[in-house]
Order: structure tokens, then sequence, then C-alpha cells
């Protein structure tokens, strides 16, 4: 099962809100219901968002009328000003709309160019997964068995279309025989490591324990973890990491209880347009999300709350980052753009 | 209002559970029902619990029918025993019984040992009230305006008789007219930040924002907060603190920012019995704490959770402890000792 596909003229994707009580998919007809979605996070995690953007544009290309070249082009710019407009820290998610209008705009005809938008996408999600076992390859040597590894929110088989990013690597270490468990914190505000993280690692048997998100410190410090694997929603051009609130937290955590802390992600979430951390557009959700649990509301009327969706981690602070390329040192980033 | 009270042969005290929905009030006849309430957290916080502790012995007294001396403290240590079940951290608890229990053991008769006990609970709670208002006089001289001072869990007003510790400096330096606002980690698993501290905050009216325990790192790193002040559940010896799961993980966090970190507490959380903070036994709660959130599951069936109440600080990582005797390095906690 895939975290999202295009089948026919529609986008179908796990709804991820409804895990682990329910696996339930949702069929979206247009770039406007994708872009919902994305919105809702139903479809989360920088891979599968690259995935999710280039597939508005092919179920758009797919029900388009239009009779010329340069009519699709415009609906198809449409839609992804919509896209673009759900989620500002994922680079994947512009690169996934760039690469596919570009494959349009290169296109010969109206219906070439239709087709060249659709083979994209595909295309899109097929490397997604290449990629991934190229990265779980690459980074299941530096696990040994018996090793617990940390990982926050969630980068596996449902923050891309398969497999995974850091999961991706536990899973490749799992697979070759490596006794590996990972402790999972539950990552709120909207719990990705708790309903997600778990649910996967259970599916595939990897033993697994969750944890609150405050209980991170008190782990190292009773040596319960060998190493942090996280994944990345955008890296700078020297390292600076931005990934789910909270791991710049974890990051300094690892570091004072001396545990490598490893950013696993494919090469296409560098974005070598920045220079450090600092210029990544951060997301700021709504306050609702804190404030309530459920329909239960945990903070008093009034009381203001913060939520950024996502923190940035000095590459100072990581050990190594785990690409389809090869493992590199976050201040060695350019040796990967060359390739 | 008191968090919690003797009235007449009752315990009464506010359901923190229910807050911040409701503020509810909810009796306790007799020392077993008093023991529940500590054990579903309708009652909590170490110097709350040391007056509840008393209390579970002042009405077992004010109802006994026991007609020798001997008699009376059968029941008052059968009570004790019970209470000392509930919870195992916080030393006030154990305090609070002690020093009922022996103050009905120095009395001469049975009438006196029954009153002796009453007057006991009712000076505990008296000297609550004080010692914080001393804590708060000694305290918030650290605190200048336009502070942003950062706290977890609730050490106020509720989880005290009345007033609080790390939140009394915060409303003593606030009545001084200086502007201290606040940032309130939510404090997973039950959620005492969100619901306690924006709640009492809010009602004096100082500005209090909410986050969630994965944000802390991150408001560090954009240098919102100018201090920390946390409770404490125990001190040891030599100045190792056992406070809130998340506590150990902030002072690591202040260190690495070079934010002063503070202990509020009384010097009667302070265990001259405990060398160092490998000795305070920390409780273990249910895993449902952490798997459900309300009556929702978030965490998939059969997957482990660890829900330990508290972690300890190390002595390094504090930069004082502020108690009603003055602010000491907590390398030097002898010296309250003797006074």
């Amino acid at each position: 099962m895939r975290t999202i596909e295009l089948k026919g003229k529609d986008v179908v994707l796990i709804d991820q809100t409804r895990l682990p009580r329910e696996l339930r998919l949702i069929k979206c007809k247009n770039a406007e219901e994708v872009a919902r979605a994305i919105e809702r996070m139903q479809v989360r995690g920088a891979p599968a968002l690259a995935a999710a953007a280039a597939m508005a544009l092919a179920v758009t290309a797919l029900r388009s009328r239009a009779r010329t070249k340069s009519q699709l082009l415009q609906e198809l710019k449409r839609a992804a000003n919509r896209v673009k407009r759900t989620r500002l820290t994922a680079v994947n998610l512009f690169v996934g709309l760039k690469r596919t209008l570009d494959a349009a705009q290169a296109a010969p005809s109206t219906e070439r160019a239709r087709s060249a938008v659709v083979r994209e996408a595909r295309r899109i999600a097929e490397e997604d997964i290449r990629v991934n076992k190229k990265i779980g390859e690459n980074g299941a040597r530096l696990l040994k068995s018996g090793d617990v590894v940390l990982t926050h929110c969630n980068a596996g088989a449902l923050a891309t279309i398969d497999y995974g990013t850091a999961l991706g690597v536990i899973r490749a270490a799992w697979r070759k025989g490596k006794h590996i468990s990972v402790i999972a914190t539950e990552t709120r505000p909207l719990l990705q490591g708790a309903r997600l993280t778990a649910w996967e690692l259970k599916r595939e048997g990897i033993p697994v324990t969750v944890i609150t998100d405050s209980m991170v410190g008190d782990c190292f410090r009773k040596r319960m973890i060998d190493s942090v694997l996280v994944g990345a929603d955008r890296i700078a051009a020297n390292g600076d990491t931005a990934n789910k609130i909270g791991t710049y937290s974890i990051a300094v955590l690892a570091r004072e209880h001396r545990v490598p802390f490893y950013v696993v992600a494919p090469t296409s979430t560098i974005d070598f347009s920045m220079r450090s951390g600092k210029e990544i557009p951060i997301e700021q959700r709504s306050a609702e999300e804190v404030a309530f649990i459920g329909r239960t509301r945990i903070v008093p009327k009034g009381v203001k709350v913060l939520n950024p969706a996502f923190d940035v981690t000095p590459a100072r602070l990581i050990t190594a980052i785990v690409t389809e390329n090869g493992i590199v040192n976050p201040g060695e980033l350019k040796s990967l753009s060359g390739r």
C-alpha cells in the first residue's frame, strides 16, 4: 500500500489524521482537494508532499479540457499556485511542482504536455521509493544489532510514498537481521510519532516504545538511546536543517550525551539556494492544534499559544546527513550537488 | 480560595483534573478518599501533598471512635500507610504524615492527640502560605521588568495551599510592579501547564503563552526566555532535584543557551537523608495516561509506553535554589539545614 497514488483520474491517499484508529483512503479529484488534504495534514511528510503536489497537477492535466498547450499551462499554473499556498517549509513540495510544470512546458503539444505531467508525477513517486531504499542501504551501516534508535515525528513510509527515510534506515537494518528497537516521541501537537511511527513499526514487527516529548532528556540520561535518526523538511546549503518542532531540543540533548544525531533525507530536500537555516521559512499553524485535543479545550480561553510547525537544527549539532548519494558531513553538502 | 482545606470533618479540595473547564470542589470524608484523590491527581504538587496527607490524618482523627490513645494511634498509622502508598516521589507527603503522627504521639491523652493532629494539619497549611510568600519575596529580586520566564508543569497556588512556589516568585515580582510574562509548557501527559498554570496566571492577569514541551528548545534559540523557574518534588542533599518529567531536558537547554535555571521550593522539600538524586524513588505512572487522550487512543494497541512521572536534574545544571530561607547554591544546601 502506498501513502499516495495516482489512480485513474484521482489522487488516492491514506488519511493520516485517522490513524491509528482507522486505515481509510480518501480520493481527491482535483488540485483544490489535494491542497485541502495537505492543509489538514491528511497527507504530510516532505517527500510525500513532493508527490502530492505533482499528482495535484497530474489530475488537473487529466481532467483539463484545455485545447491548447498554453491553456493547459495556465490551468496547471493556477493549480500550482493553489498548492504552493498550503505549506511553506518543506522544499520538496515546490520541487514537485516545478518538475511537473517544467515537464509540461517542455512538451511539444497539448496532449504530450498532459501525458508529460502525469509521467513526471509517476516518476517522482517511483524515484521516491528507489531513493528511500538507497538511503536505507547507506544508513543501515550506522546501526548495529542491539541499538536503540530515537526518532521524532514520522519519517516513515507515511511521510514518503513507501519505505521511509529515517524509518527506512531502521527498516533496512532490521531486514538485514539487526535487532533494532525504536523509541518514538509522541510529537505534539499532532502526535505523528504516537499515531503514525508506532503504527508503521508495529506493522513491520520492529519493537517500538512511545514516550512524550518531555521524556527525551530522561531517556538520554539513563543511556537508553544509541543514536538519533530524524527526517528533514528543508536542509540549507550549510547543513542547517528544518524539521518537525522539537528536533532542535533533541539535537542539543543528543550532543550533551554524546549520542550521534543523524538527519536522513533525499538530496531533493537540500535547498542550495538558502545559505543557512535562517533563510528557511517556518510555517506557523493554528493555535487550535495546541489548545484543543480532539474537541476538548486544554488551554484556557483567551490564553495565547505558539505553534511553529518546525524548528531549525544548526549543522554543528548534526553528526551526518544520510542521503541516497552517501553519508555526508553537514558542512560538506556541496560535494553532493555536483553528482 | 485554597487548593485544599479542612472544613468541619471533611477535606475539601479543588478537583484539578477538571480545570480549566470547570472549577469544582470535592469533599473527602476519610483517608481512603483523600488517598484516591491523590492517586487520581485531583490534588497534586509537592507542598499540597504535605497538607493533603496531614489532613487525611486529621479527618481520620476527627471521625475516630477510638477510646484510647493507642487505638487512635493505630487508626492514624493505618491511614498513614494507605496515604504513603499513593505517590512516592514528593518527600513532602511523607513529611506531612510524620509531622501529624509525631504530634499525636506526643500528646498526653486521646482527646489531646485528636486535637493535636488537627492542629498540626492546619499548621502545615498556614505555614505553607507563609513560606511561599517568603519564597516569593526572596525570589522576586531575580526577575526584572520585561523578563520572560519559562516554567514547567504547575508550581503555583494549585500545587500548594495558595500563592505557589515558582509561580509565587512570579506573582511577587508582578505585584511589585515588574512586568513579567510567562511561557508555560503544556506538560504532557497530564497537561498541568496548559490546564493549571495558564488558568492561574490568567486569573491573576499575568501574561502567559502556552507551548508544547517540544517547543522549549526553539524558544531558547530565539532568545525568548530570560530565566527558568520550576518547582521540586524532592531535592537531595547534593542539590540534585526531582521534578516533573521534562524538567531535566529544560535544564540542559537552559545551560546550552546560558539562561539561568532556578529551582523554587520550601526547605521541607530538601531530603538530607538522600546524598544524591540517584537515591530518589521515581514514580512510574500508568501507560494509559500517555496512550489515551480523554477516551481517544493515540498510541496503537500493543505498543509499549513509558511514563515516569519525574526526572532528576543534576545540581550542576541548577543556577540556584530559591527557598524561604534564602537563595542558595545547590552545592551549599547544608547551610540551610543548620537554620
